[in-house]
């Protein structure tokens, strides 16, 4: 299977970044599936129903989401309805919507897509490894169509990231991180089996502070004095995303690759045959 | 000028690399000066006298420090009389040692070097933007023979170190981040010529949780119980590094490029004539 | 029902307030049960099985823990056959021993005793609210001869303890505090008659930074260097408690009154007819 | 000299408790001075120029802050003109308003008044404790008239502001925490001569959470949604301070007790002849 996960989409910016450039992404990598966190997309602060639609439309088949996901109340009821958006599994029993659902892949494949919160430097749910392993009791890669399984690690801290990489080798397909907005340049297959990257970083524009018109952090940061609210930087974004291939029969990664496409970033894009 | 910033050496795995790479590197890429960030080259906890003039013998002109300055008690004499080995400048007065000097590189030029802390999710100190700025008022790119001034920004997270690429963006050569070992894709030329990367990455085995043997931190997450010490990881280790190219008589940056060299992740290094 | 509950014994000092006064104080105040948080009783971490035996010869009935419940290994086996000591009830499952448990009190009556550990500026374990609810779900006061439920929250926030305390108001006899190491003055019964203190305050020498000696922790907050390792102070210590009196009908707070004897607090223990 | 400081006053049942009760206890106490917290004053969230005015004219001498200083923005021009409200004296440089100011006291005494925020669990500032040495190496009690020196210490932790209190022990009058908004029942008299609390407590509604309303804070605490933006509590409010008497020649501390005064705590008020 031929997946692509692509980070934080921030503000306008970054929402033209996947009009732009995922539906070409789609068809010339071929991909059988997309997965898009979208926590930052609407103004920095969350998604909206429209936006999802939006992303939908340009080759997305899943948004997933973070410590965002609740930003826009529209979407507290939204999520409810709509099978595709997700947030972390981690939250409270009770939480609107889901953290993890199964969805199908042409050819009669299945994929499970997880999106999890980490717990250091970040508001404490509770225990993504023993939610996440909860659910693979029951879902094995291999077993009834189960083809892959895709885990948005949503967190801060590198050694949290590295720690869920290993302890998911071998068991899912791939383990990507998200939040801190920063491309990692770690981008592995692990020893078992699972690709590993500790952030896919954002699709937003990098000359900012996490997505962010920089003047604003900036001064709060100098000054810790309050500022007006942030918003998001207008420059051209890049988009940022981990590119996999899969083995349908074992779930494993055979290949992984970063794909960073306009803006300031370096540029790279897999070939593909 | 031609600079490299090696990232934090982890262990004995680490410094193998450094040992088996640098001074190739020294030699092909033409390098004018080289920094070393030590904090966790001893067994992961600090550095001592006989590593850091291993990494001397190797290529290194500096070594820089972090969180884990400390670890080593012998180094605290050490630093008083060892020039090249710095610690962040925004500990309390009366703190061993120095987190900024000026050093000779060949051709009558000076690099100033200076080593600071972060603050989110760290430890905290004092305002390392206000501690960075003061010096800066002193010392000037491109007067008095000036020609780069490099910061080692050790901290944790993104937005803090975006926003301090920016707030030095133009008055130094290069900001680069430390501390979360794993290295960042996000190398650039800010708009007023700083290079920044948000971190280089860590000089180790990426088969790890952050350089360390990666079960105990495993058990750690997982069990919230006491575990053994953590200890480096024994494979071999992939030496992160960020190349840049200054403007001797601007300061300003010209180039930046990544390198990784050895061990599991993605090889890079840059073309030099 | 006539309970006390004595706060973090820290060290040798706060053994021997133990030994000194809670015999007394068990007879005084003719007390039915008697609960001791023992995490810093083993020379400032954790608690040992000989401590836990002195504590049971001297008028304790239970034993509860916190952050500090692993730091002497041997207790990780011990906890597994002595029901009276506990453990935060929020740690991974397969945890060693328990957080919660059922005890008899003379007259045929039961009380249930539970621990649990907040999660604002702490390890983060899973959801303690979740956690007790799910307890409470089951045992309910004044059926099947369920007399009292005492939960120790060890905490550090005052938003998060004060949060617990109204979540439980008029479900559990008594919420208190631990962790802080210092007593408050906020004693009282919430509106729905549960009995709640945000800190019972430590039972350890008060002229110490949280019980230790104060030479180490002042020079770690202001020289920011490593130090020699703390110790607790030696000077006399104050037995800090709260004794509560409950109806066994309705397992509801009748009546709440701090405890503090010997050392340099100022002294208060309730009058009993 | 006979002082009095009140703690964090909260919304609007904290300033009834402040305009009701302290013209008496400045008559009764026989006060010299007195001193409010006032960071939460504006319904919970700052102070405004007209609330201080309200505390000026209804006993109160100086008002300090916290992390809360900034919430009202008008306040940011306000304390640049008004040399009797404080702010947290670490700020960064250029902060507006002052963190220590020297007041007169009826005889031809004079008092100096520090407000400074601690750094644990807190927002990072500049050291605290280097901060306020700086100042005292300028003013010492005892000399040119100064009679008495206050510091409030604005912050989380307990073990931070034990060593505070430690560290100033015997070079100010007075060190009292505020932040927490729970009053501690650990008012003492340290060895050598200062006065200490670790924390005054809010004037404010205690049926609450910190003062606020406590469904909202609740809610948030066990589902981790967003909800409406917290309001302080209604009920009658506490009035909580501390009374110290000091020796005007030596600045040292002789009498230290709790006050509490109205609403749900228990009741004390200092006998004074
Ligand atoms: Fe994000
Ligand atoms: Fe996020
Ligand atoms: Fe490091
Ligand atoms: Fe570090
Ligand atoms: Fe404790
Ligand atoms: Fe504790
Ligand atoms: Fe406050
Ligand atoms: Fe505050």
């Amino acid at each position: 299977m031929r997946l692509l996960f692509c980070g934080d989409v921030v503000g306008r910016s970054g929402r033209d970044a996947i009009v732009a450039h995922l539906p070409g992404l789609r068809r010339d990598l071929k991909l059988d599936f997309v997965i898009v966190n979208g926590e930052n997309a609407a103004s920095g602060f969350g998604v909206t129903e429209k936006i999802c639609k939006q992303f939908f439309d340009h080759g997305a088949d899943v948004v997933s989401g973070g410590n965002h996901s609740w930003d826009q109340r529209d979407c507290m009821v939204y999520i409810n309805n709509e099978n595709r958006l997700l947030r972390p599994l981690n939250y409270p029993e009770g939480a609107p919507g889901r953290g993890a659902a199964l969805y199908e892949v042409p050819g009669g494949r299945k994929i499970m897509v997880m999106n999890a919160m980490g717990r250091v430097f970040m508001d404490p749910l509770d225990d993504p490894f023993a939610a996440i392993s909860k659910i693979l009791d029951r879902y094995k890669m291999g077993q009834q169509g189960l083809s892959a399984v895709v885990v948005d690690f949503h967190g801060e801290a590198t050694s949290e990231k590295m720690a869920m990489g290993h302890f998911l080798d071998g068991k899912v397909s791939l383990v990507v991180g998200t939040h801190t907005h920063v491309p990692t340049a770690d981008h592995t297959v692990l020893p078992n089996g699972t690709a590993y990257q500790s952030d896919v970083g954002m699709t937003g524009d990098y000359d900012s502070v996490i997505g962010m018109k920089k003047e604003v952090p900036v001064a709060r940061f100098t000054k810790k004095l309050p500022t007006e609210r942030m918003s998001p930087a207008v420059g051209e974004a890049t988009l940022c995303a981990l590119y996999i291939e899969t083995d349908d029969t074992t779930g494993l990664a055979t290949r992984v690759e970063p794909v960073r496409v306009g803006g300031r970033l370096s540029q790279t894009i897999p070939r593909v045959d």
